[in-house]
């Protein structure tokens, strides 16, 4: 990382990615041991973080959590700050961050609402700040756990034939891996969705502008052919005010689905599904949407180990 | 136990129970010692334990999350699942146990207000699941504080007469305790209630096909003669829907009715009461509630201990 | 203290409010250094607090769970207790607070919306019980930092010129300092606010009769001179139902206050501030309440140090 905050992954150069991965490796090692991990509970055991969070988040919150804790750090956890703290009284996020500063937390993880109100925290605050999500802007340490488990399977990020659906206009986490794919050569995306919710022109511009080629396809079956990776997601129905009648429509993996997915492949989803993959597809070896989220305490785990030195 | 989750008391074999309530007195013992109490607090410092509420919860979730921290474990807590995380977004319980699971989290304590949600989410889960209440289900870590508390008093669990009031219908605990009582020798109940909330048919079969003998009253202070165990549970407004012209009636407990119950008699509740004991009762010796409380605290300890090795 | 409960700050001598205020300097010192950081870390390994919060707040509970996890301490923390606890099903707070007692807790951390609920709980608490706020009562651990923060900046709480602002009928902070000032000579306070929101006469009986001269105005700017500490407050909008005419008027210290602030006073403000400090004030060196704030920490590692043993 280039600076002491977590805001977007796209700061992170290959070099940076590939030193990321081998530290989350180390912490898979680690937790594998009993010595050692008794060891690694201990390690930052006189620091604190701060898990500030505006907005619901099971998974995000509950692993940066046990991230935290296996390196023996302390967690002060707020579940819904917007309700239950001094947001409510109207306090901006800046004040709130410049008072946890003063609490001698090693690092602050907050997820907003608003794009752009957890760079606002960072601009004033001497602790690492985490995104841990804000609104349709970025959440990096998802993208990192994506492209984490990307990198394990296949042991590199290029020369990928990489499929992804749903709300791709929307959708955070599909933004972020096309920006961070289009780093390496030999790439290409297959974006699979509805005329409305297709990639926006930002993403494809960087695309174009990098040489990864791409292309639009509303043939779910047709675009799996070949693919290396199929990066599949939910439309986010909380980010479609008003839009009730777009439905995930033909876009849902089955078992029949299956059939028209290489053998080598891997079916990725950053979870939570509402039906857009049907629960008869887990058994299938290529579907490794738990696994992806298991990745996310590594990573969660090394990007923790990395900032509060 | 003869699995690795926890879901019903009723899996216990009196031997079972016997030695988990070994298992509690050594846990008793042990913080009464400060040096035995450090040590103790670091003996799982490389475990944590996920608390999954879906439903409110003061007394289930804190002496869970004492029991787990006096053991050295970390917890990672949700307060208010339904509302904070992503069972908002519609993930089904499945899903979210699964994502747990990849965590590493060394138990899950899941409370949840539908029946069965609970045994649906230890069926797949390699962690073991903590049922710490499931609706009209079960409640077993209750149930197992409530036998405690008796076999701390009696030395036994059989041959005892034991007064059940309130809610019998619906109450979770009364039903539980009547099952686990029903597996030791020359029992007798007494279940006071309304007519329309006395227990349940199913309960009555199980006693029956026990031999263990039981009869109903509606007359409180009749009842409570030559009693060993009073157990008096609140009507449990939030499960009567539509029913408000059920009120506590003539089944409260109070200082006058103290002349009917015995000397070595104990007067049990699951708290919180709402009235149906009053507080000039608590001053009383045989008025145990308060303690049987804290004897979750050494039930959970020894549930926790035996559990995540 | 003269007992082991922590409701309000006049309950502190001056000689005792010496002795906290040294104890928090030896906590921020061991903070400096990693080695004793570390021990300090696991000295209260074996205790645990729990945070009952009915009422939002972001501050006090994240630097009274900060404070506890850095003396070693674990935490069970309740966000919201009003909506997700069992005082939803009615119960009591002594009862809450009887059964907390039975899990063992080292100390208790209570805020509530009503005034002497706090009180209430200690009356039947053998843990320590610490008010971290009760409505318009108390919140003396807001006391103690404010008091040590003039203190540390004066090297003296006597012959101080303190002008008070904002909503001082209602505002605990306001009233409860008034009343430290008190004890000690030569104190003159200045009360700046609306005539329908000025000091209440009880705080003024009793500055009467310790002898701290005091005046009112409406005049921010003229109050200003020769002031040591300016203690400046918001209007609490939650406590001013159906008075949405108040507003904070002329009562905002901006850019253009500053010059009619000595070089030598400080400018203080308990936060969260809505308006009444501009954002342009907070660069200048007479500005420190975010090291106001941070001053909670010591205060609070200090009491819960003193308290737990």
């Amino acid at each position: 990382m280039n600076n002491k905050h977590l805001l977007t992954a796209d700061e992170f150069s290959p070099e940076q990615l590939k030193a990321l991965f081998e530290h989350a490796d180390a912490m898979r090692t680690t937790l594998t041991d009993e010595k050692a991990r008794k060891e690694l509970a201990t390690k930052h055991i006189d620091k604190q973080v701060c898990s500030l969070f505006y907005e619901p988040s099971t998974r995000t919150r509950s692993s940066f959590e046990a991230a935290a804790m296996k390196l023996g750090m302390g967690v002060v956890s707020t579940e819904n700050a917007s309700e239950f703290s001094s947001a409510a009284k109207g306090e901006t996020i800046t004040d709130t961050t410049q008072v946890l500063n003063q609490y001698g937390f090693s690092a602050i993880i907050i997820r907003h609402p608003q794009t752009g109100a957890v760079a606002e925290a960072a601009s004033v605050s001497e602790a690492p700040i985490i995104n841990a999500g804000d609104g349709k802007g970025d959440h990096p340490s998802q993208s990192l756990l994506d492209t984490y488990t990307i990198y394990r399977k296949f042991g590199r990020l290029n020369n990928l034939r990489v499929v992804m659906g749903g709300d791709l206009r929307n959708g955070r986490t599909v933004r972020s891996l096309a920006k961070i794919l289009a780093k390496y050569q030999g790439n290409h995306l297959v974006f699979v969705s509805l005329p409305e919710l297709q990639m926006a022109d930002d993403i494809k511009e960087i695309l174009t502008a990098t040489g990864t080629t791409f292309e639009e396809s509303s043939e779910m079956e047709q675009a799996f052919k070949n693919a290396d990776v199929i990066y599949w997601t939910r439309l986010q129905k909380e980010r479609l005010q008003g839009d009730a009648s777009i439905s995930s429509g033909g876009f849902v993996i089955d078992k029949n689905s299956l059939k028209y997915i290489d053998e080598h492949a891997i079916i990725m989803h950053p979870l939570p599904r509402v039906g857009e993959i049907t629960e008869e597809v887990d058994a299938d070896p290529r579907a490794i949407y738990f696994e992806q989220a298991g990745n996310g305490l590594y990573i969660r785990m090394a990007l923790l180990d990395g900032m509060v030195c």
